[in-house]
């Protein structure tokens, strides 16, 4: 599927007729719905979807198109988001001292496994400007103190806007950010390197190895006010045992926190991540 | 979900409006769909639906919907099928001397994980006999030999007609069933002790453990007339190391062998599975 | 290896020639290892290992091999178990409503998955003694309420000791045994529907749901005095998704629960599993 | 562990007391043990084992170690290896046109999770030379034809030689090398991209794909004379599903090529990997 597409993510009430209500608007405007998909929540009496459709041969101007739409999901009460496929969103990816997540982020760019740009890297730290250098990314070092966090939270929220980023990529960045950031620039994703809700906070390959745990895992989530509690986007696991040191546990998670986090950036780069209430549902 | 539904499985070539057209149908005559899940395998061209929706408040008495449907499918070269989820199938499981795949049916079977009527097990051997008088099911020891293999294959058949079977499910049955007969019934879902295509054929878990590989399988697939080559619905692995002798990979892979042909089993029966060319789609 | 063995399980701490001074011992005595393993835990400074050797040919008689073995250990500072593996253990299965772990292990000993005897079931029910008749194991119902809970389980540790009970295995047991219970009878292994340390306490699956992880998980681990929290000897996974209902994580949740509790005892019962502190090694 | 160790790899007949003599010989010299592990093929009659023990404090100088143990091997007809932790070995890398194993290996061995030199990487295309270059590597762009392959091969071993190399890894070199190559320098470890011995050959993703399989694979194996047969390392896999096409595939399978090649690639270097027959005994 080369040919732009627009893509519609949709959550309203569980009515009658919705999925004909929104097919119809596709077709009628001579539109080719190549991905469709939905879920209904019943407990929560929600309808989720999200449809992809070529624009070629779609009548509509894609000016219009969320005038057109908003006909629609007004008396549906729906909430509802538009993209198109040859919008590129612009990331934003804060590290520390650690390279792994930033390394597979860049390499997977290269190759072209989700359409991107990376024009910003952010540290608190000095160690990896000669990774953005090398890949013509620039690098900005803010340190962090307890001191300074909120007038270096406000550089990186400029530095945000500067660039026009649409989404900060946490990639082992092992800092708290503060929920007066999170509300200004609530479009993050996180890898927390433990299988959430276990080991929330700091060091959990240190506590998994304390706990004995027999498989460690790692999560992708969005950022929220409360620490590590946001809605999960993609986990996986590895099995581990009593011959793994600290160490084990450690470059073992690494191998997860690479393939969790671009999994989960990807997924939300294809429009494929509906968030409701603390869940998310991933159409696949 | 308690209340009654129906679910279309329609596969036809692809082109636009599909979705809008299958989903006015629903709606048009008042019914509110449940689960609505779609696929296009681009290159063969091919649109697969799966659409289910409450029978409750649908206008449409269930004798003519099928009628009503086919004046939509038809100009659309659709192949589809109708099911009733209050329409119980009923079941015969083939078994040779292993029971942990019948138990395992029969545990689920009153677990309610599926519904469906087990009235008959056909097997080789009279070992397992006692298990099915337990559970008040009928037990036919039909012995087969080189010689007499058509004439049981024929008195195989004659029971699965006179007791109305809908499934045939081959719980570690250790036979080859003949083109012919698969012809004459083809719904057999049957549970191979490998990674197909890895291993067809016999002794799977010997020539597993002469060649040494570090993880096991097994898989559930609809049988055809190519040996251990049907559409495969389900597969699942597990590690194994050098400490694992062939016992070990048959007490490994029994447990692989329950849980991969229940799950089969049980997508098959919510009609969850479409089959085209030597594939499945899932709608999961 | 149908021959009767000899199993030592022995951890002391580290130093020079252990492996070599346990190794003659048995060579000494004209024994033949067939499974030698062990583990330093280098930050504890802890030697463990387990070694199993055939009887046949030991040229100790087994009633003299744990005083002979004392004179090596007692210089070494070690802790050691001695285990024969003609010896055939007693295990009672304490249980609930839930039938899935019950079956599973019944099935499995008549399998001839691990060897030991099942003499003994306990419940706070009524509802699984059809099972225990079927299959002639003796059922006692002991209801259990907030009133009477120390004197039911005096009740509980009476039979276990007249039943001359080796290990409790709670499958499902849905109680919360006392600690003053465990303390009298420690050996006890719990099946904990999540994948501990997530989840801790009631109700896991719908925790579960509500976080909306996209992994669930079952640990097997010997019950201690604090909740959830005992040495972990096994735990599995597998993946749900926003699918999945609180029914769907119960349904998926029971494969993993019979499973791991099964390898879980099995382990235990070949004298693989060696606890330290809060944690465990696990001989396979 | 940063002292550097000695490690015995040892595979003989089984017989009684092989730990004890082994343990002794390291023990009588003063050695201290930190890692054994063993293991008997019973059906081979085979005993295999891994000892690692501190140089530091052993009294014998490394340079007649072999010797000495010699005396011990010969009448235990045993074949064995010994390695010092502080002997850096040499890596050669064979890429085609695919780079993400050879990045991850290059990150891998910055990242200290393997201890080798990579002074080499040879290509039948010039695609990959600026990744040599950025890091430092020598690129040997050796061009291969069905006529020229033999003389190709000649230079290829040239090079082996002149950089001193110890193992050869094919890292999606994508193409056969011949037997007689193979003979002259066993030492080479391939990732095939398949769950071997399914999809042997060419194009495994494709015929995947259109087996309609539910996991796909990865295997890393040491290179035989026979195509993709030789012992299996390490394997490992991941779930796909009706909506992933070949790309997708081939996206999902590069993931499991790294790791598993990576993994593959540590255990051998460690000295972890034993190969009897046509199996390996990984003694993680």
């Amino acid at each position: 599927m080369t040919s732009p597409t627009a893509t519609l993510l949709i959550s309203c009430p569980d009515q009658k007729g919705l999925v004909a209500k929104i097919a119809n608007f596709i077709y009628a405007n001579g539109g080719n719905i190549i991905h469709a998909d939905q879920h209904t929540d019943f407990e929560a009496g929600l309808f989720l979807t999200r449809i992809e459709w070529l624009l070629e041969g779609f009548n509509l101007p894609r000016e219009v198109i969320g005038t057109a739409f908003n006909a629609i999901a007004q008396p549906l009460n729906a909430k509802w988001e538009l993209h198109f496929s040859d919008t590129v969103p612009r990331i934003a990816i804060w590290v520390s001292r650690q390279d792994h997540c930033l390394l597979d982020l860049i390499w997977r760019h290269r190759a072209k496994e989700f359409t991107a740009e990376i024009p910003l890297i952010i540290s608190n730290h000095p160690h990896l400007k000669t990774i953005a250098e090398q890949f013509g990314i620039d690098y900005h070092h803010i340190p962090i103190t307890k001191e300074n966090k909120l007038e270096q939270e406000a550089k990186q929220l400029d530095l945000l806007h500067q660039y026009n980023i649409d989404l900060v990529v946490l990639a082992k960045y092992m800092q708290i950010v503060t929920s007066d950031f999170i509300q200004k620039f609530p479009q993050i994703i996180n890898i927390h390197h433990s299988f959430l809700p276990a080991f929330i906070g700091a060091n959990p390959y240190h506590r998994a190895f304390e706990r004995g745990v027999k498989i460690i895992g790692a999560t992708a989530h969005y950022a929220t006010t409360e620490l590590d509690a946001g809605p999960i986007i993609e986990q996986d696991v590895v099995r581990v045992s009593h011959r793994d040191d600290v160490e084990d546990l450690i470059r073992k998670g690494k191998d997860l926190e690479r393939v969790v986090l671009a999994r989960a950036v990807r997924l939300h780069l294809q429009n494929r991540v509906l968030v409701y209430g603390n869940r998310t549902v991933v159409f696949e």
